[in-house]
């Protein structure tokens, strides 16, 4: 069977997990929470399937939860006004960026991707069969619209943006965003928006969806994850925002594909939306990233400015001959600390010194991460 | 956005079930059970996410998940012997086969669509780049192989296969495996086998995976459903039996699609396969199938044989002037029974005068359905 795109056969985040696990090392590569589940969305879990629900819900998500999220969603002062026709459930973030890559793309057609970028962006680009054109970040991971403005052409289908950034926590401003849209206006270049950490932003950043813009909330495809908005990662449900006129071409992909989302799931996100505190899991986080960097303090490690928002900070180790894998292995192996390489988001690069560190954990675990580093170096 | 497969906007379950709940009708379109979920399955999807079964989980499965289905399949006599490797879950078993497509399908390649077939196959080759190539069933919905045969050539990648088959009930005999195996043999062509009944077969019917023929097995894809085994169409979860090859395959793709299946149902699913009484499931299913057509005597629909296997029974309205999507239309709005016209089975078949009945369903269900439609004749 032909390879269907050039990724490594094994995720870099299932690769450090598994290597952690081996070594028992303090896992801070993959992205997912160590804490306890709120109680009251699990107590919901187990209410959802006595409740009944547990026959198809409907193609594009349970009522309950679409009607949440249009609450929700209409908070955000998007000029489109929202309906339901705006709102789809996925069974995860990923799979709604799969899907609407198959929504718009034909063979032959270009998707440019802002390196360092999501490890599953270029694998959905060419199985779909797009070809990914690469455009760097600059070094403090704002975009580079110079550069981006000289990648598009006639081919350009559609641009990967993913704000928050992962691995480096950047937020776009609105000042991104409309040199985006200059860019790309009058040209129907889609826009594929991964916005999974929406509402992590720290330090009072606010945060603008690609639905924000006037201009581009006609071709965007804004995806978010409730796994890792509610900290269950593990329940692989997630939703896209995009016109009725969008969404409707991704529903006649994903009507054939999965068809729909585990229905207990989809209930029991809807009733937590309607006790969910987003300022105070805002702080939570923004705790622990402080947690995290305090704890660090005193290794040989660096880091340019605290991550913007998400579950990650990037640090840079001084003084290494090392490639970013080596590092990453070595980390792991000897000191026992696993995080993941800042090459494993680039095409080309091995050499960045740049390791992405994981710090949605108890503070057990970052400790327990410190003190290891502290002991090894 | 250019539309990526011929098929219907709405498929025909989510359109008829629309159209049931609009004119309160008895529900017998879309297949899925209106009865209670097992006590047991239920608590223990309130017991997975307590347990913490809350974040990412493997790739390929849970492994309690996939150790258990592996005992499971054991039993059933396969001449590979399977290991962990040969299974894989999946976010339900059309995710299943729209994967298996885009692991094996380059632009061009066709694929044999043996018809009827169920309405999720043709979109999901053509998103997929695919062809297909139809072959007609013969009317007691047995395979042509003589057509089938004629229909194969150099471009033909891979064969559609459904035992039991849905809508008719069809199971496939080792026979029909046989003489499938025979003509594919050393062409290389992919089996996708939807199997999603394969523990629903009546009347003593043995049930036979194209993983039982030692030639089929290391090509073949057999996709099942707990959907359907468990009856909970809602939970979407299904699993893949394949060689390991073919699995590393699928695996490669569907790492960058949906990744990862939710936790908590595959924790729960785990669980309840260990108590499980297939033998039981199987006897109350047909009990169901016989109240049904019992319960349908002396209406004016006869039936050639009672469904060998699955949720769904075919019947034909003697004497109507009346094309099939019009039947059922007209039997929902005035009788108060919504049925699957047997047309949305087909690409150009509009007269066959065959609606499908989903018989998962309480009794006081098919008892009201079936004094609607006495009312009404
Ligand atoms: C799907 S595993 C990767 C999880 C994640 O979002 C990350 O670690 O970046
Ligand atoms: C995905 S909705 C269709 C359910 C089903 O399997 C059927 O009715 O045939």
């Amino acid at each position: 069977i032909k390879r269907k795109h050039s990724g490594q056969d094994m995720s870099i985040f299932s690769e450090m997990s598994a290597l952690a696990a081996k070594h028992r090392a303090v896992n801070l590569s993959q992205g997912f929470p160590d804490y306890e589940t709120d109680p009251r969305l699990r107590k919901l879990l187990g209410e959802a399937s006595d409740l009944h629900y547990n026959q198809y819900p409907p193609m594009g998500g349970l009522p309950v939860l679409r009607e949440n999220l249009l609450t929700f969603n209409r908070q955000r002062e998007i000029p489109l006004q929202l309906e339901l026709e705006n709102i789809m459930i996925t069974p995860g973030a990923s799979y709604a960026i799969f899907m609407a890559l198959a929504t718009v793309l034909e063979p032959g057609d270009e998707v440019i991707v802002l390196e360092p970028s999501y490890d599953s962006y270029v694998p959905s680009i060419e199985t779909n069969g797009g070809v990914p054109v690469y455009v760097s970040l600059k070094d403090d991971f704002t975009v580079d619209f110079e550069a981006l403005k000289n990648a598009v052409n006639a081919k350009t289908k559609a641009i990967m943006v993913n704000s928050p950034h992962n691995p480096s926590g950047y937020v776009w401003t609105q000042s991104d965003w409309n040199q985006l849209a200059e860019i790309t206006t009058r040209t129907g270049i889609f826009v594929i928006s991964d916005e999974v950490y929406d509402i992590l932003t720290y330090d009072g950043n606010p945060f603008y969806s690609a639905f924000h813009h006037p201009d581009l909330c006609e071709r965007c495809f804004s995806i978010f994850s409730f796994g890792k908005m509610f900290h269950v990662t593990g329940w692989k449900v997630g939703y896209v925002l995009a016109s009725a006129e969008l969404l409707a071409a991704f529903g006649r992909v994903h009507q054939y594909a999965a068809f729909c989302v585990n229905a207990p799931a989809q209930y029991a996100l809807a009733k937590y939306l309607e006790v969910f505190d987003v300022k105070e899991n805002r702080r939570m986080m923004q705790h622990k990233r402080d947690f995290f960097t305090e704890s660090f303090a005193g290794l040989p490690f660096s880091f340019d400015q605290k991550a913007g928002a998400g579950y990650f900070q990037l640090l840079k180790l001084e003084d290494t001959d090392l490639n970013d894998r080596e590092l990453a292995f070595w980390l792991t192996e000897k000191a026992g600390v696993a995080a993941v390489p800042l090459s494993a988001f680039y095409r080309d690069r091995q050499k960045t010194g740049l390791l992405r560190f994981c710090f949605a954990k108890k503070k057990e675990t970052i400790e327990r991460a410190a003190l290891n580093l502290k002991k090894f170096f």
